[in-house]
């Protein structure tokens, strides 16, 4: 698959709700997944533990109101989206989760995964 | 300006070709600028730098054929936008740049811009 048709696939699956299907179909073993510096699990590497930080933020989620993830912008074997996602988490009320997301693609397989949004300072 | 609009002045001055005029409307003054690892000049810190930077590789141009960006995807204080372009730089020879840049934007400015594309191994 070429980088953008990885992109197109993932856009799919997670606007079907189907994130932990994305990345077991095109996630690489021994991909990375960043979040900004002092973010909660700031760091996973490899798939298990990715999809183990998925879980994790699933089992966090109280209720899903909804989510809209932008069509791909993609060059140089990167691509991003944009994810804006409306949901109540445990004990933490209504929250409006807005951010850009940077995956890399070798080989047709996703090794990277980086989350960008501004930290409370 | 919002991030949005921040975002869609940035690539309305780039698709004229106004990169330098572009920095110098929307970049903070302590603004940095990151490449690769790897990559020549891989950070500079400060509009100055940053300016003398775009003359440097518009110095490299001999000729410019084209460039496409694309619309801007936004979230979270962040923006990123595709760059594709094809150009025959001195010494080198005709090259195909793609890329996906990353900005973030701080009250109305833009305090970072970072590049993504694959290395040669």
């Amino acid at each position: 698959m070429t980088t953008m048709e990885v992109a197109e696939r993932l856009v799919a699956l997670c606007r079907e709700g189907k994130i932990m299907e994305a990345q077991q179909e095109l996630y690489a073993d021994n991909c990375v997944s960043i979040e900004p510096a002092g973010a909660p699990m700031s760091r996973a590497e490899g798939l298990t533990a990715i999809i183990a930080k998925s879980k994790h933020f699933d089992e966090m989620v109280e209720e899903f109101h909804g989510a809209q993830i932008s069509n791909p912008v993609e060059g140089g074997g990167f691509f991003s989206i944009s994810w804006h996602m409306d949901v109540t988490m445990k004990g933490m009320g209504r929250q409006h989760m807005n951010e850009v997301c940077l995956y890399q693609v070798v080989n047709g397989k996703i090794v990277s995964e980086q989350f960008f949004y501004s930290m409370p300072s």
